[in-house]
């Protein structure tokens, strides 16, 4: 396979097209925003479009699709919601019944396609401002929890905001949260600082979500708003219909992650 | 009638309320942010949530009801959107049919409440800051104009953006650029200053909405993304019914403008 790293967003979205691409998407087209995926039924759209509107931090809205169309034409010109990840998640009631790597069988004239910022888009800058991601250096997932944070519900979504977590130093983490200020687009600056019992995570080894990292000496676990949240809270009203991405494997914009 | 410029947001929606105040609320309630307001049926209220998402400027939402729920829940504690406020318009396919000073017997249980942000939030602190507020000075209605800045169309919901204008030294506009930044939820920053024929407004003496303000020698006007975009984009959908509130009625939250 082609090396996708220095691959624009387009490029990558031709990949997963073409099935040239199925796997996951982290340190691909770098530099372009990558986007988590919600695909749900128009008669509940707005009680989705409401809960990301109540819960900005976790639910960032990046574009939001008209009911039939899959394409989101404000981020990614030409992009096809359908074809364009490499890899899909079909929920019905509740249940994971289909991982495809296309959903043109499923598309129907009544659905709304969700895009929503994802934490890739700030590690990068991170990294160059010299804090450490340590789920990178470690080729790990990062480890996400469930939090006693209620979000604020509407309609048939409610739950509690999901968070994911990296260790760094104070002196780190007051930098992170001047380099997150740039992104409200992509969950923006942490949601807490320290102690995890305050958001009730009693065991940091046992994350709910993705994979356990190690916490140095010295360091301190600093959490932010994770988008998670809108497909837990997705998957707990037990649709009829969810589409997601595999957790992931993600849709790659083509908008500059600087620009956000 | 008692004098409401040093009431609660409360106290003003009480009186809104009890039918003790009918009339304009400009000037009332001082310190707290005043919104818009606009109803319409749940099956289009997604179309209308999807263009206030992708036109923030113009409609920056500071709360959405649940579908059949007067109560706007997150700005404003017990109250009531049927009856607190002074004065309603209700249309039916686009044509004024009402100006009720309740909607009580209109309300059912598929009406959606959305609120949106007034330039009212930001006066006050731009007369603070030393920038004068024209259309204030000679207890008018500010001008506003249609503009040739298309919105983002969502669904049913399409047209241009509308602006309100205030004339200004240019040292005032930079003052009140700085001023609005802090209203990101009053519409913010200016959208123009300068000639407006840039707009493709032709003649400042003939508002398309409100009254005309005097500009003076060395002032330049200045433009901001207007809350009656989208009362005029969702009155050119000629929808069955549209309630909005009457212009300068507005709902009074209990949100502090120094907040915001």
């Amino acid at each position: 396979m082609r090396d996708l790293r220095e691959a624009t967003g387009a490029e990558v979205r031709r990949a997963a097209r073409s099935s040239e691409l199925t796997g996951p998407t982290p340190g691909l087209a770098r530099g372009y925003v990558q986007a988590n995926l919600v695909v749900v039924p128009r008669d509940i759209a707005f009680d989705f479009l409401l809960f990301c509107q109540r819960n900005p931090k976790p639910c960032p809205l990046l574009d939001v699709t008209e009911p039939g169309s899959p394409e989101p034409s404000s981020v990614a010109h030409s992009a096809d919601l359908r074809t364009d990840l490499p890899r899909y998640c079909v929920y019905r009631h509740g249940e994971l019944v289909d991982e495809p790597t296309d959903i043109l069988s499923l598309w129907r004239d009544d659905l709304v396609g969700f895009l929503l910022g994802c934490s890739f888009t700030f590690e990068q800058s991170l990294i160059e401002a010299g804090v450490p991601v340590r789920h990178l250096e470690m080729c790990r997932n990062v480890p996400m929890y469930r939090t006693n944070i209620a979000c604020r519900p509407a309609g048939v979504f409610r739950g509690p905001m999901v968070v994911s977590m990296r260790p760094m130093t104070p002196e780190q983490a007051a930098t992170a949260t001047r380099v997150c200020a740039r992104f409200p687009q992509a969950h923006g600056v942490p949601v807490h600082v320290g102690d995890p019992a305050i958001l009730d995570i009693h065991d940091l080894d046992k994350p709910d979500f993705g994979d356990p990292v190690e916490v140095r000496p010295g360091e301190t676990p600093v959490f932010w708003a994770c988008g998670v949240t809108p497909q837990a809270v997705a998957l707990a009203a037990r649709l009829p219909l969810l589409i997601t991405h595999k957790p992931g494997h993600m849709f790659v914009t083509d908008l500059s992650a600087a620009d956000r």
